[in-house]
């Protein structure tokens, strides 16, 4: 019987929404007020959840200990009070939304979990919007 | 690779729940205090998930104050401070329990989204309750 | 040593803020939407504080399950799933806003706790508006 | 059209996570401080999810009271306030993980469920870490 | 008899934190990740609170809407999706920490509100963090 | 201006409550079913505040990472996944209740905190239970 097990983090990071293919018109209708050239900034939460069979001698699905230290090692550590859109190699040329952010975090995470283990990657970005990617 | 992205709005309304072919004792039997004739009120809880590709563009699934907007257009202009059993159209004739609250909720929105975007509609009607209308 | 014991309850209740002495304009100037005379309603969280010297025998200030008890008998036995303005006999002629709830629902209590240890009762009405009457 | 409900209720137990089979060396190595032998203990959230046909009748999936009070009855009498590693004749033999909680709930709460309608059982240990056994 | 009615507001923003007569060394000691030079970001809750009579009239101490309206104008409409240290006239000189903004607040909400009334001005900069003014 | 500033920390213990003086009914009678010689557990949630002038050269009251140092090295590390009857040295001969734990706290906090600075400490046992201990 496979469980699903769901780990908790967060992380402050700043960001400013624009396309540099777009005018500041252009950037300015498309995302509004998160086009600000100064930037601003959320409180991220990351909510990652694995998959699998729970292993009879331990009781767990997966360490949840030992999948924190790895959001810790292969995400936080780069984007934890970090700028997404200068600061992070893995982010860049690409515009830091939600979105893509969910997008970004499943690859860095996947190729470090048991294969076929990771079964969805939500971002939220504030108390009315969030993201999540899950297994296809 | 889709994304789902979800957008959580708040209302307040009044309700009463009795189906008015059942005599008061079996109202009161199916549904208890809520069955109290001069109504009572929740502050309800909507969140709308869609589900689509992310756009190169614009790293954006579905521009979230767009479906803000919709929501407030076509839901919200007509439940927030209202009365459920008397004031709103589109409910008139149901029993405005939170599960009929999604289903209606999802009718009035799916018209004016991206053809099969609308991955769910979530009603929480107190801390202890909630309801979910998912793309079947 | 001082210390305080918060004791937090909920309960749904519907109301209309409407003065009977204005004019509907009045109202709806006053009181905006609140004043709907189809009613609303509000999940309200209630959460008293009593303050008190410690009971050595027992590490209480005061039995938070005793505190329980007598917000249900005094208080919400009236208020849950009740209309504030037309089922509630000690609102009666009082605008049921927040304020209002607050005010008596400190009335209500006060006698049936030990001279002097009621500290606060607050009256949460949303996320985003709640009220408190203090010991003076 | 299928909705899905959820009830959501709490309880306090402790726990300590140990395999009798392993040595303390290795419990320790597997289970971190949670294998104190003194124990601990936690908040749990538990959140039963049903889906199933609205009944055009009442306006309901399934009426949450009722659902209240099988969880009582068959979950919670035996779980909260209780030592789940020695007071839970049904957790016997099993270490008391989040996973092998929501498993074990899920089998004392399908057989007094209408067939097929149990949709996930989600135990929250902590704020930071949730379990769910969903259906296969 | 004074009540005291609290309105939350919401904003995004961002910072860093460093002293400009500080070395790179003495800021990165003092303000840790926070002196990031990239800045960063949070997602900003406000909690004003005023205090005094009921007006019997109309069951408020002071129509939150009003107070909402206000928040917005002199404070939000400058912070909202901005940088604090580059993008705010009322802060510029001063260091951004929750303390100066909390301290800020007020001095930019207090000749609004009638004389007196002001009880406190809390701001949550995260989960873990938060900063309070209050009459002194 | 004095400024108050807090820092939220959470931790998970077991307990049960006996006054060992007591008889076993006395026992049940006083602390209900926290009394359950097995024990039972509680996340909980520890809010410190202090009061001091703001630093102008850092715009700090009280570095918190400092504060979120004292209070693991001073009181979660006795009292994190432990139980709270046996384990913990300075709770020793005291019913380990949310008063005693507020209360044990701020003797074990104050010393190392500047003079007059410790404004409260408070305990969240559950979501419906916490208890503060303020400055006199």
């Amino acid at each position: 019987m496979p469980i699903r097990v769901t780990r908790r983090e967060t992380f402050n990071a700043g960001h400013t929404l624009r396309n540099p293919e777009f005018s500041d018109e252009r950037n300015l209708e498309v995302f509004g007020k998160c086009s600000n050239p100064g930037g601003h900034g959320h409180n991220y939460v990351l909510e990652v959840t694995l998959e699998q069979e729970v292993d009879p001698r331990t009781g767990y699905v997966f360490d949840l200990r030992l999948l924190s230290e790895l959001i810790e090692k292969h995400v936080l550590a780069d984007l934890d009070h970090r700028n997404l859109n200068t600061d992070v190699e893995w982010l860049r040329g690409r515009i830091p939304t939600t979105e893509i952010l969910a997008d970004a975090i499943w690859d860095r995470l996947e190729p470090h979990l048991p294969p076929g283990s990771l079964h969805s990657v939500r971002v939220r970005e504030t108390e009315k919007n969030w993201v999540e990617r899950c297994r296809g």
